[in-house]
């Protein structure tokens, strides 16, 4: 089990390639909620996402002969970012295999950030049978997108930062997809505060992690498009850590449809002048449609990041 | 004359009310400069610009009696939000007077933080005879924009946050209006490194503090519209401080036109996904421009804020 003197050490690894986030207090979404609302601002690292917590502290934890064979990892874009951000940093090579569906301007900025793309299949799964081939011919190490201790307790970094910025935050809204930014979060803030509210918001469409808890196992679900393309792929069949983790830290968890992701994405643009991908603003939109059941609350809302397809995006907030 | 002390004071004091902001490296603009260069999110503060923590630093250092009385500024707008939002917080009522030049957005803005707002005159100038007056007549401290030592040291702030989080940067690149910015932040940098460089950036239209220190002493411009409208506004013609300031700590200012502006602006967006206001994308413009002298240093720049009008911004990023 992943304890919370993981996290802390987390915490003291990650910190001399990992910046602090700013926690944003927001009047209009504290009215709507009758409480207090801040958004932590995951969205302000150098890659644009918090993916980076996870894989800095994964890769930093590997020995040096490992860090110097090099990483590999599948992905919908953002922790390939994260991985590729990183290795270039401590100075090794990343190769990160995705599948066709990745959207272009994610594979693109991979490729700004040093790292080799490798697009193989039609999900997140097929592409990961490439990385693993990858290990098993070159030695390379496969950094998991979410079902790993050591990202696990990474992304867990920020449930640390938000008990130090406002100690009392009583509720936290998280993105949920694999699960490893929710279980992290969500084992740093009950360690400290049994009685935190820990909320998981999903998409409907391919909501992976919220039907393998309703049926008792990890299932799997076909994929759909949809605005939050980031919350997209599988919990993996042989599930380790996540699906366990959500179980138990996880109070609740909201399934948001397309318009209120379009809605919260929209409503952080016109209040808060900050660009969000979809994944990033399901638990703004689900506030907005008072579906999120945070009422009296003081609560944290990770705005998980902003690496949004511009054309997209503008259609989205119908400029 | 304010010494680093003050800085130092300043930080301690205005931690309890002003978060930290990102130091974001940018790949494409060190690659512009033959460099390294960091942007400094100052967008990110709560009332999305820098100006929080010279009005935090200057209202937390009256007496209590003061503070009771209430404040009042004149301002275009980022200066006034900053007031009534600290007022906001230690919970004493704040009256903000605009010019008619004041951008809407801004307006509503500091209605929204529960400023108390007058619109008064056509420059910052007239706006301001209203407020000495509110201060003779009601004994509410007046807060000023830029030209006072509590406001300046506020600012100067950011130049220990850029020490701390990059101790090898060796160039500074900040946005120069009435010039409490860059006194705050030059007087900071400079008591550390006095090799430090320090660079001004303003607009080719009313660009009060260059001409006035070309003219050997202070002297009013004709304002005229510009997309850095945040930086209109004399510098005062019995200005006490930072005329002095600037003349002594800045290296050298550089001017820039409406297109670089704009480019600066969509740079920022297309890069970055960060909405920037034109006051604060002076140097990004002036960089990609090729006119800003930081070839080979590693550089810090100040993205001072991010309220802009959307509808404007949009036309001027070409949705």
């Amino acid at each position: 089990m992943i304890a919370i003197q993981d996290v802390w050490k987390a915490k003291k690894r990650i910190a001399p390639v990992v910046g602090r986030t700013p926690l944003l207090h927001c009047p209009a979404l504290s009215e709507q909620a009758k409480g207090s609302v801040y958004l932590k601002l995951e969205s302000m690292h150098a890659i644009g996402a918090f993916k980076i917590r996870g894989a800095a502290n994964k890769i930093l934890s590997l020995a040096k002969d490992e860090q110097k064979r090099g990483v590999t990892t599948y992905s919908t874009g953002n922790h390939g970012l994260a991985v590729a951000y990183v290795a270039k940093q401590i100075g090794t090579k990343a190769v990160i295999c995705v599948s066709r569906r990745v959207p272009k301007a994610k594979a693109d900025a991979i490729r700004k950030f040093g790292g080799k793309l490798e697009i193989y299949g039609d999900s997140q799964d097929e592409a990961g049978q490439r990385c693993f081939e990858l290990q098993r011919k070159y030695g390379m190490t496969v950094i998991e997108p979410f079902d790993d201790p050591e990202v696990i307790a990474g992304q867990g970094t920020i449930g640390l930062e938000l008990l130090e910025e406002q100690p009392d935050i009583d509720a936290a809204v998280v993105p949920l997809s694999g699960g490893g930014l929710i279980s992290g979060i969500a084992l740093a803030l009950k360690a400290n505060r049994p009685d935190m509210k820990v909320i998981g918001v999903s998409m409907e469409r391919s909501a992976a992690m919220f039907e393998s808890q309703k049926a008792g196992r990890p299932i799997e679900l076909q994929e759909s498009d949809t605005l939050a393309d980031s919350l997209l792929g599988g919990i993996g069949l042989e599930n380790r850590h996540t699906f366990e983790m959500v179980k138990r830290y996880v109070d609740e968890t909201i399934l948001v449809n397309e318009t209120m992701i379009a809605d919260g994405m929209t409503f952080m643009m016109d209040e808060h002048r900050l660009v969000t991908e979809g994944a990033a603003a399901v638990g703004v939109g689900a506030l907005l449609h008072n579906i999120l059941p945070v009422s009296g609350n003081n609560t944290a809302m990770i705005i998980s990041g902003k690496n949004v397809d511009l054309s997209a995006f503008y259609k989205v907030v119908k400029v």
